[in-house]
């Protein structure tokens, strides 16, 4: 792949100028630094410009103009991300999403909603409550992450276990490919094997294969019930064991999530919700569903947490309960942040049955290296959330905590886990991704990104190394 | 791309045999004639040999010395498909996964199950079964066809509504690409971020992007109980408002399948389990989950079926009955074989919404065209089965019934469908595809095939026109 232009021609810019009006555009310095990083500690960059596009026709043309003119394109929604997937590179053009933000369609009957990629998560799964239906898909970020950012990440969430994550709920995209083309892939039918699956590969691939404008969503009924418990625990092997027990006896609860005894302290800190803050790890199970489904499987939780020495098992009282346990969880990650300068949230994931191992592991690491790690994570799909506190202006702590994370990804690799489970590689990560995927695979990664990118124009330098 | 050689060279031949045990190999005639034609009516072609690879190192062998040779490989396991996918191609090696017929683990903590392609897809339904598991998809063909064939065709089956297709169950795949090298994509975690994904690229690709050589498949826990139904209708459209009741309800069962008269008939007389033969139209209507769930969801679904003018409503008594009636239904195909000659079973597709009107427009085509047609399908997922019985032989005939099948592709698309909801593309839609998928994603898909086989060796002449 030739280089791309190291620094923004003026002509590239005084051509998008000529296609774009000028509230759509940001040149001065001091507009686009909001533009030069996302939800990664410790990476920045600033752009040469940002252009906000109102349709895919609009992206068509900054992607035909990024063409003829070399200049790299860094497509970003609320810039959320967590591996410097939307950092720009030098010279680039950010391609900002955020105006695209209808949505479109909802079509109670074929249970689908359709929008434009800079909706904001949370709006979607609201407009699918309103009409009685439920967009599974719950990222962290989801109240300022948008779906088209979620939908190039591959976005997890809470509800992973039973539901999936953002792959799952995509039936269509249409997309604008590096020659400034629009495709669209899908449609609204449950079935449909008319030629490759290409949507799937734009799913996850981070902007560096062309930029999504517009995502076609499946939704589901909304479970007619919902009950949430907290169970605590004087050791975390305990905790992992009633998680295989609450799988073994067949039920597969929504969410079923494990904090660590200094995440826990945090989040109350933080969250006021009322945590047993003394308990060494504490899970936070759902369960939804059917209402005689879910009053059965969360008597036999809370059966099951009991019988594995659970300290104490808490039931919420009602449904507004349940809410606010969640979302004290969903605060960790700002929690934590408020304890030291820079909070690097790692996302190493391992099959299921290797999770104790695991977290034993990471703790050792962290004594080992004299490094501060929290942990939470989604527990029933083997996705864990190390968390560093640290302090990125300190190199010599610094290298510790690199240390500490190689040695987390070695050993998660070894237990036949990922690097990412949800985060994605972006520039944080793509130096390990080879040791992961093995030469071959990561030849045929190549091989796609140059046969949908020749150039080498759309977010270069993100997953590859 | 450059035309791979017209007729199967000699010296391929040689170095095969120098490579495989003799009884890995066929050659004569009479031996490969099986291997000249699939489950796709008036399809056919003799290879000009047959080879049964044990292994992954065995199809690399083979992909090597194809390409040294220019000679096109066509894949397949049992050939039950239904659109010519692994029909020969002339002068062509036939490689057969049949005997890569192993399951290699079932991880009950992890939930997964891992086999070569050759095992047979109701072999791994049973595995799972006797674990206390459950492996959902059940393409009509599950008693005989193989997985490795499932995953290339991306098959579909009668749970689709509820439980998705055979992609959703893919958690990795070991696919040897047409260099030979070998890849390996996904593994047991649930959540992976770690690449683009080409897992998802080569389910459904029919054999024209790799070979699979090993498939990690995503089991469920067994529902706990499951109820199934009848329902008799004087008219399609009560039939149809039916359906979208059901699902308006919040209900989503785990089949929801329909027979018009002619089909029901035919399988009364074949399977004799005491379907209403009187009927216009019969659901077959089955619900699985939580006990209470179940059984609460099979009275509302009673009542709606009551109020949505059904002739009658009835339970299955005994899950023994409930099997029986669901076989009942899996035997159309073979029912409706017995009445002509030739057997045309095709899978256009549309939106749920769009059923009632879809099935009206083939009832009128078939009459225009003076063509029978009975229809059967999976009413839950739009996904139809229009099945032309007909004679091959008789080409005034065919015409007819050629033209009858274009103006039903014709509308299924003009209503937001597709081709092809589970049976693929191959030989026999291929014609048809750029209409549905536009000029930028055919040269989208394109890219893709000369990008993975530069040679064009891997199933030529399938998909692509």
């Amino acid at each position: 792949m030739p280089a791309p232009a190291p620094s923004l021609p003026a002509a590239f810019v005084r051509d998008l100028q000529a296609a774009f009006a000028a509230g759509s555009i940001l040149t001065a310095r001091e507009d686009v630094i909001p533009y030069g990083f996302d939800g990664t500690a410790a990476l920045k960059q600033l752009p040469g410009v940002v252009v906000f596009p109102k349709d895919a026709a609009g992206v068509s043309t900054v992607l035909k103009l990024a063409r003829t003119h070399r200049v790299p394109v860094v497509s970003r929604g609320s810039g959320t991300g967590l591996s410097g997937g939307s950092v720009p590179v030098p010279g680039c053009v950010v391609l900002c999403l955020a105006d695209m933000n209808r949505i479109l369609e909802l079509d109670a009957k074929n249970l689908t909603l359709a929008a434009e990629p800079g909706v904001i998560t949370q709006r979607i799964y609201d407009a699918a409550d309103a009409a009685g239906l439920f967009y599974p898909p719950d990222p962290g970020s989801m109240k300022i992450s948008t779906i088209g950012g979620n939908v190039a990440e591959n976005a997890g969430g809470l509800r992973g276990l039973k539901y999936g994550v953002t792959r799952n709920y995509v039936m269509g995209l249409e997309v604008v490919l590096a020659d400034g083309s629009i495709v669209t892939l899908g449609n609204k039918c449950v079935k449909d094997v008319a030629g490759y699956n290409l949507r799937d590969l734009f799913i996850g691939s981070e902007g560096t294969l062309g930029v999504i404008t517009r995502v076609l969503l499946r939704l589901l009924p909304k479970p007619g019930a919902r009950q949430t418990l907290l169970a605590t625990y004087a050791s975390m092997d305990a905790a992992a064991e009633t998680v295989s027990a609450i799988i073994a006896e067949k039920i597969i609860p929504c969410t079923l999530e494990f904090l660590d005894q200094r995440t826990l302290r945090c989040v109350e800190a933080f969250a006021k919700v009322g945590l047993p803050t003394e308990a060494e790890a504490l899970l936070l199970i759902e369960t939804d569903g059917h209402p005689a489904a879910v009053a059965d499987e969360a008597s036999r939780i809370e059966r099951i947490c009991t019988q594995h020495q659970a300290l104490a098992v808490r039931r919420a009282a009602s449904a507004e309960e349940g809410v606010r346990l969640a979302t004290a969880r969903r605060s960790a990650f700002s929690a934590l942040a408020r304890l030291r300068p820079t909070t690097i949230l790692e996302d190493a994931t391992v099959p299921r049955s290797e999770l104790a191992r695991m977290i034993r592991f990471i703790n050792e690491t962290a004594q080992k290296h004299r490094v501060e790690v929290a942990t939470f994570g989604h527990f029933g799909d083997g996705n864990l959330h190390p968390t560093f506190l640290t302090d990125e202006r300190n190199p010599e702590e610094m290298h510790r905590v690199e240390a500490a994370m190689k040695e987390i990804f070695d050993y998660a690799l070894s237990l036949g886990g990922t690097l990412t489970g949800e985060h994605g590689v972006g520039l944080a990560k793509k130096a390990y991704l080879p040791q992961q995927l093995g030469d071959a695979t990561m030849s045929l990664l190549r091989t796609i990104k140059r046969s949908l990118d020749p150039d080498g124009l759309l977010n270069p330098g993100k997953i590859f190394d």
